[in-house]
């Protein structure tokens, strides 16, 4: 064996409470061998979308093993808003995704080959003897995951689920017409850069090529960019449309924030064409 | 052996500078093997009641193991402002607390079935060559803590203490008359939730049973409120009274922050009542 | 061996992204049985020099090993704003550091005993299969220290680079004449507190001793002070110097910031004489 089983851990829960280090403790009794790699617990607050992408991004970076993710706005409610818990293998057969099933481990699981089975932790063997309304992270997906990486199979952990019930996570789609790409904000960065659901081949679907003046409209607004490749292409407080090192094409300031520039939030509409 | 020596570390040094990083860098010098768990560095500063009561509630849901604790307004002080630094065995054989005598470890120490042996850091072997006035987590702290992980008995980190020297460390009572129940504010949480030192079965004997409606008085000013069991139980920016995941009763507010609906302050008196 | 080979990490990435955790994924990939220790990730964005300062405090408390550290303003940069990253081994034989070739791992290296040899990164076999040019972390300096820390030789993470070719990092030297310590503003901690680049040894040249009162000008204007050693020997509000943790002369204000009493600001001169 090359290692100790591996789990990465993403949540929305910061890092100002106990709640990522309980998570831990809990990890660590149920599998004292795993190494443990935090990615981040800075997904802002209920932002699954968010969450989705940053973990789709970030597991082809780490070792195979289990994703534990948590960005968990129902948890604990019931009835029509209710959601399922959820522990998925996927295709490369030995990763796991464990968290709720509201589409945040779908881009993800997508991203691994797809999920080929999946169960629901609602009666998880795994689950703590008292399970709190408001804390599931602790009471039932981080042991989930400490028994998976301790080697019990999916079918251990809780009760057969059929794939095509899980909900699954709609990204927008960009598109290009008439020499303009459409695209949409996904994201924005800790840092303010402005992450877009276009590819550098839709960039030059619509004409652009490396170096040139772009427009890039927002909002009823029209700003000018430059189309480089890093933040030292335009001069400081100016825009650059770029790929960034996830390989989504965004937008950024030299030492600025885009999102302020462009006034720009989740979800918006972006035209961009050449200027 | 299941795994590695278990260290968990707690402290209001925050991560915005390398206090916590070096100490974790003296720990694997002590004991290369041990397995560490950040609980929380963002205790408020000198803050030792809500580091006590975090940690008391954390101790459950980790392996057993050493706890480390530095939450050390007194630090380096001299005369009748010296504080003892200590290491503390408790009842159930296995567990070790280490960290300044003020109270911050009493809490978990009870929770772990009580402290059965005490040492005083004073002199102890594994202080750093160099010890400095400001910064005993990485000069006594961490090395103590190390050694205990690495198998050195509690003798041999410093010397006996009379289990009754202890600095303890009073808690304020919840009690009902007249169907009200007086509680205290123990602690405000990063969300804005405040914790109070009553208990479920406290606000029955006040007569309240969940889903109904409650009065709140904090200072001279009555809130209104719900008791529910989730935050989904109110309407957003409405107020719910509610058995937190640590089984403390909390208010909260869904999608807000209790404590500045309620002006509310820790160690304020709150009164509850059926509305 | 007493343990799993250590690896830190110092940067500038913040933990507001999944930045350093997808470093760590990388690492863990790399080298899956090293014990990694975060140092910090707060180091001022783009701030070589403090960044250099922290790593040099903080190398002397881990195990022997590699040092990862990327505070890097001119990552991807071409022409003559290009810098090279770098991996150095260092005379105590069996340290490395690893990082960009812009000053910050020179105050280190210097504390382990002086680089004896170092390689260029440019064309390192253990770049990941596309390096961004945005994210050299990641897709550079993470899979090289990985690399050191599994056990691979120097020469075979990159080709070999002369010593002195290496990019110096200048420190200003305070000076003693005329009963006057002239020093520089280093760093600003977290906490405000203003380190100098001056030692105990040059307050006692300047004729300061412990206890007496100091006069400090900074810019224009004047404060009073007192040299003491810990925080509590001045009044809440009062400006302290002393000896930090570090063996470095600082200002502190008691329960304050002495950065903004002073207005301080990293790189200017402060004088000290007896008051």
């Amino acid at each position: 064996m090359p290692g100790a089983p591996f789990i990465s851990f993403l949540s929305d829960y910061g890092l100002g409470d106990e709640f990522v280090g309980v998570c831990h403790g809990v990890i660590a009794r149920g599998c004292p061998q795993a190494h443990v790699v935090d990615i981040t617990h800075a997904i802002p607050r209920h932002d699954v979308l968010t969450g989705a992408l940053v973990l789709r991004d970030a597991v082809p970076y780490t070792p195979q093993g289990v994703h534990l993710a948590v960005v968990d706005p129902h948890v604990g409610a019931t009835g029509s808003n209710a959601r399922r818990g959820v522990a998925l293998a996927t295709a490369d057969g030995t990763s796991f995704l464990v968290g709720p099933d509201n589409g945040l481990l779908m881009l993800a699981a997508e991203r691994l080959g797809g999920v080929v089975s999946a169960v629901d932790l609602a009666a998880s063997p795994q689950r703590l003897a008292r399970v709190s309304s408001t804390f599931h992270g602790r009471d039932v997906f981080a042991p989930v995951a400490a028994a998976l990486a301790a080697g019990q199979p999916l079918g251990a952990v809780g009760q057969p689920l059929a794939v095509e019930d899980l909900q699954p996570l709609e990204l927008p789609h960009a598109s290009v017409a008439g020499g303009e790409l459409t695209a949409h904000v996904l994201r924005i960065d800790h840092f303010g850069n402005v992450i877009l659901d276009a590819t550098r081949d839709e960039l030059a679907a619509a004409g652009l090529s490396l170096g040139s003046p772009v427009s890039l409209q927002i909002a009823a607004t029209t700003h000018r960019a430059r189309y480089g490749s890093t933040f030292a292409d335009v001069a400081t407080g100016e825009l650059l449309l770029y790929e960034d090192a996830q390989q989504s094409v965004a937008v950024a300031v030299n030492r600025g924030s885009a999102a302020e520039q462009l006034a720009a939030r989740s979800g918006q509409l972006l035209m961009v064409r050449a200027a």
